[in-house]
């Protein structure tokens, strides 16, 4: 969906403006995530992540049809992805949680591809020299998000290009330009990699049949702007004789500074930002829902729907209690938003203090954590 | 270049109508090789091959960059290709029977690629499964072309797509979908595959420099069909730092029926096919340059130009002294249509019977071939 004039734009390439989820429900075809479904996951997962409690994941497509396969007794997989192109972020690590928490719970098998043919595809001038080195940085990052390494298996396109080609070119031979043009908004002045490049997107979530020898299905955890990527997926894959990839769907990260997907700029978080980074970063460009002077503030109270601290805690906060305590004291006035910034500093250095940790030692385990 | 109308289609997929090889050199902005060249090119390999004595081999580009690099003493490669869809025909071999000389007299490596993703790409409902048979079948006959096991690389592109997909990418990253329309004549309502797939035809030739560590020259000997791929391959090399490929290209051995390129059909000839199908085929299919009667022909004299048997002995009997006093003989009249058909079964059947002993035995050499 690209709208630049009414400001909302959410393509796999750029997501900017006012976020209207209903409206990317509706406009992607895909479904909401409702309590029947959330009771029937449950049934198989036990208590629900934050992430599902919180609906920051709220929509789906074929979910219903993945606990169908789970209690039919079959195999199903998960599959998510990772195109290399700088430091991970806060942002790209959401849809990584729910997914190690579904490998978890469910002992299932994780496909984590890296399409590090992407940036060389999509941004003019990144080689893949430039590439590379951020292939490995990500991989760290995969690994130090404590994915069980039994249950993992990273793609990377390039090097694992002979596992994945056949199976694009399946893909691509039921795929016109026209649906290409149609879905991701390319022209003929684009180059012809950004029209086979949703191919290679499709493979992992037939690998798992292709693996197993018989049809499997797949659950794609991801951000909704992947979602156009599978709905071709989806489209093509009774063509070939795949099942249907289910797909579940979160919100972005809201960018620190306010509305939009956490891009890629100085006032967003790495994964690897030590302390200090951290602290400044939420300090200085954190918008906060707070009144304009102290008085004022401990009077009426401030905003937590439009703090952005608060927002992050949504997302990186598992204790509801501990949240619904934060949300009422900044509503009611007796958190100050410099008190708010310092809560989410103290949500987030402990979690990336211990990714940080994970991932000095993850360098042993790339090779381990490949399909081969 | 494709001109239904006016009869002569002239594409990698398709070659039909009278071939007008004057323009084809104009059209496709290719070099005539003229009796310079043919004795520059001789001083590296000895007396020339008939394909090229006769000018069947007749145009080319920067053959000459070629030599200069050879005369450097730098390494050369060849590169050449076979799309698998069914048996190997006399007429594939054309070009390979250069390519063994060419490797034999130059003692260099040659890369052979099988792009076996064509047909699933380019012809409606075949699948993978279809062509893995004929991958397997004309890999067979290609190493019973003699080629040398130590300077040949076979290349499968989905089993060794690892080795080619990110070059490949490099392509498609500076080739737009107008300039693969332009190119092929592809449409909006043309898969996406078709439009990736020539930069899968350009990679072997930027394998050498990229094997060698270093800017290396390839050769590309192979029918004029293909030289669309390699005018996209010479545009995009400098802007990917790799020197731009020669070609050497060759006619189209005619239908034994008359005009156009041999085509895969019953009145063809298969490298396969035994002494009796190859002498049926020949005398009831071969388009006579005789008279209508024997003693109208003892009288007049054949023309062996439109007789096809004749036509084929240019491309197949390597004794010059032999074929001019075949062609000066049925001429005059003193060889009829029959006999002249006879003279090209006794050319191919010890041909054919010697690639079919080499076939029979090559089954335990193919992964010798493989480029890994």
């Amino acid at each position: 969906m690209t709208e630049k004039a009414g400001r909302m734009v959410v393509t796999p390439w750029e997501v900017s403006g006012r976020i209207d989820y209903d409206r990317l429900v509706r406009e992607f075809g895909v479904k909401r995530i409702d309590a029947r479904l959330k009771k029937r996951l449950e049934r198989h997962t036990g208590p629900l992540h934050h992430l599902l409690r919180r609906d920051i994941f709220f929509a789906h497509m074929y979910l219903d049809e993945i606990l169908d396969a789970i209690e039919r007794g079959e195999k199903v997989y998960l599959y998510t992805g990772r195109a290399p192109s700088g430091p991970v972020h806060l942002g790209h690590a959401v849809p990584w949680m729910l997914n190690r928490w579904l490998q978890e719970r469910l002992k299932v098998t994780l496909i984590f591809q890296i399409p590090d043919e992407e940036k060389t595809l999509f941004k003019e001038g990144v080689t893949f020299k430039d590439t590379e080195r951020w292939t490995r940085e990500n991989i760290l990052d995969i690994i130090a998000m404590g994915f069980d390494p039994e249950l993992t298996r990273i793609v990377v396109d390039t090097r694992h290009a002979d596992l994945m080609y056949k199976t694009a070119c399946e893909v691509a031979s039921k795929t016109t330009a026209s649906t290409a043009k149609a879905l991701f908004g390319l022209k003929d002045s684009d180059n012809v990699g950004k029209y086979f490049y949703t191919c290679m997107q499709s493979v992992p979530a037939f690998l798992p049949s292709i693996i197993e020898g018989k049809p499997t299905r797949c659950l794609i955890p991801c951000a909704i702007d992947q979602d156009v990527h599978f709905r071709l997926t989806r489209d093509v894959a009774p063509r070939l004789g795949y099942p249907k990839p289910g797909t579940i769907l979160c919100r972005f990260l809201p960018a620190l500074s306010g509305e939009g997907k956490l891009s890629s700029s100085d006032t967003n978080i790495a994964m690897t930002d030590d302390e200090r980074t951290v602290r400044k970063k939420v300090m200085k460009h954190a918008f906060s829902g707070g009144k304009d002077t102290v008085e004022e503030h401990r009077k009426h109270g401030g905003d937590p729907d439009a703090d952005m601290a608060y927002q992050w805690l949504t997302f990186f906060e598992p204790d509801d209690a501990k949240l619904k305590r934060i949300h009422d004291d900044y509503k009611a006035g007796k958190i100050l938003s410099g008190e708010l910034k310092q809560l989410l500093v103290d949500t987030l250095v402990p979690m990336m203090r211990a990714h940080q940790a994970r991932r000095e030692a993850a360098g042993k385990d790339v090779e381990k954590f490949m399909i081969r």
